[in-house]
């Protein structure tokens, strides 16, 4: 199996681990970054790969002196950004198997996207696949075992972010925060001097920050719309289903937890919603709270699962659930999907 | 003016802060905690003050010798939780003015809950009063202001609460965490090292914990419940208004937020809205997303209002609103309203 990675980032990282970890079994692996990093070696655990550039191997201009790389084969992960999607994406996929981490394609009609515990079906014969944001990855399968037994009918989402939405950068951002506050106060000065954050748009040590992404509309931000717009693509919603999210960003290193308050359009018997959690792939059941069990971002990061618990009658709701999830930002959120969606192609397509 | 504080913690330490900030005249403090800090002196902002034992003003048993201790006169604020404010508001209210902090009278209907800006009208001639829980409070104006131009039919709340939610206790256990932390990384050791939680049920630094204060009916904690409770009595709602909250502990030092999405009668004028929140008491909008402008619990901390940004239609309902909020839990949530019931008990009773 050839595999090629767009993008050194931590979500490139973590899909590697992952390779490793699930066994995905690698004849190459070719990774591609920007050209400034060509021709650097990079440590993988498939041994060091000397990064390459995609320009080489489709031409960015009439001009240039066609292709010098070798075509990609096998299965390509771009985990590089919406820009560098737009802009291969469509010509990798010419002659490798495309899972694409970026928003750039999700919503066009003829592209699937694809949590495989859901609507593996979707990808038909498709050749670029495009993998869900985060946000929507974690709560999907359990809005989807929901729907399935009693209809959706309107879902309001509050998110708790951890740093790993934005990256490895992002990661490092909080971890430089804490340090300096450790640093201030060894030094008797005051908590938060030095404190100047360059990839999210406030000090997040200590802090809480409701937007996360570009605008969109209505006042919404992107992050929240993405949540609404996938949801109703991957679970084929009827446009009357309505999903409000609000995103907000907390001072956790990586996995992500949401508060869902759903609608549904039949009575919910909890404990039978339950045992279809206890039963699905995807999902553990994290659920007594007299014991203190519950979803948290600290027991979810590294775990293939999303975690579901707070399970109660909504009370905002005549018929409804409340229930509170966790998952791996980084994995379910983002490489392990990504991952599971190739080798589900590997196991039924080839 | 004679002021009595009873319970030495984070609230009693805020609300002497505050009497001074807002020129609470005082003619003498007396302040109250368990027996085993009687005689010793606590320095306040008014000088130095023998702690005193309530114990010693009203007998425990019959067979006690009578009172020893001067009668409570003035103002006495009752800090130190709910067995306490049980033993003995009552019998504080007979010579005093009683304003209590704990849960322990909220829910009965022949005792005034105040939100001075909300329900000022329902003291009455009441010489004990409940102060709101502190999620409660931070939430009550903006729906408030809400409810009576468009009317509440469903409001579902998610909440980031501070470590300042447990008292001084909460803020120790998080800097403790932070500090550990900072440790382990210069002694090379692994990062939670050592860690061992006291205060909340686990560990809050890179964590949120979606379980806060005993379990009540239904599978919802009692925070979440006080919620729904205590807005039905200090915005006089009809039962048929319901209320969901799912309440969260974030690691974040003091400042509760929440994320508040509502279903109202009748449509929401969104300019109207905002233009009702500039001009309400309480409240500063905090409202441009565009320019990075909303509601953080960073810079709502030491703040008298709560902060109400994120304004935008809600996607979940037909009509009504989705917006974010973020207040000082030991101010708003907790000093600062029980100060203000007291002050216009002086101002309009007296």
């Amino acid at each position: 199996m050839d595999v090629n990675i767009v993008g050194k980032g931590a979500v490139g990282e973590e899909l590697m681990a992952l390779m490793q970890m699930r066994k995905f079994t690698l004849d190459t692996l070719r990774i591609f970054a920007s050209p400034g990093s060509k021709g650097q070696a990079l440590q993988t655990p498939f041994g060091s790969i000397t990064i390459e550039d995609l320009a080489d191997v489709y031409p960015q201009t009439q001009n240039q002196d066609g292709i010098t790389g070798k075509l990609l084969e096998g299965y390509t992960f771009f985990c590089a950004g919406g820009d560098t999607s737009k802009q291969y994406a469509k010509l990798a996929s010419q002659s490798s198997i495309v899972i694409d981490n970026s928003s750039a394609f999700r919503y066009d009609s003829d592209i699937p996207l694809v949590i495989p515990e859901i609507n593996a079906h979707a990808i038909g014969s498709s050749k670029l696949i495009a993998n869900p944001n985060c946000t929507t990855a974690i709560a999907s399968i359990p809005l989807y075992l929901l729907h399935n037994l009693y209809g959706l009918k309107r879902v309001s989402i509050a998110t708790y972010q951890s740093a790993s939405g934005a990256g490895g950068k992002g990661m490092d951002e909080l971890l430089l925060q804490q340090e300096k506050v450790a640093t201030n106060l060894g030094a008797g000065q005051e908590r938060y001097t030095g404190i100047s954050p360059q990839v999210f748009p406030h000090q997040l040590i200590d802090n809480v920050i409701p937007r996360i992404d570009v605008i969109s509309n209505d006042g919404y931000t992107k992050e929240e719309m993405k949540v609404d717009w996938e949801l109703h693509k991957i679970l084929n919603l009827h446009s009357i289903v309505k999903i409000g999210c609000t995103a907000v960003r907390v001072p956790v290193l990586r996995a992500h937890s949401e508060a869902i308050d759903v609608e549904t359009a039949r009575p919910v018997n909890l404990d039978e919603y339950r045992s279809a959690l206890l039963h699905a792939s995807g999902v553990t059941l994290s659920d007594d709270i007299e014991r203190h069990i519950y979803p948290m971002p600290l027991t979810a990061s590294n775990k293939y699962d999303v975690f579901v618990g707070r399970i109660r009658p909504t009370h905002t709701f005549d018929n409804g659930v409340t229930f509170f999830v966790s998952g791996d930002q980084l994995w379910k959120g983002a490489a392990l999907n990504a991952l599971q969606i190739a080798e589900y192609i590997r196991d039924h397509k080839e």
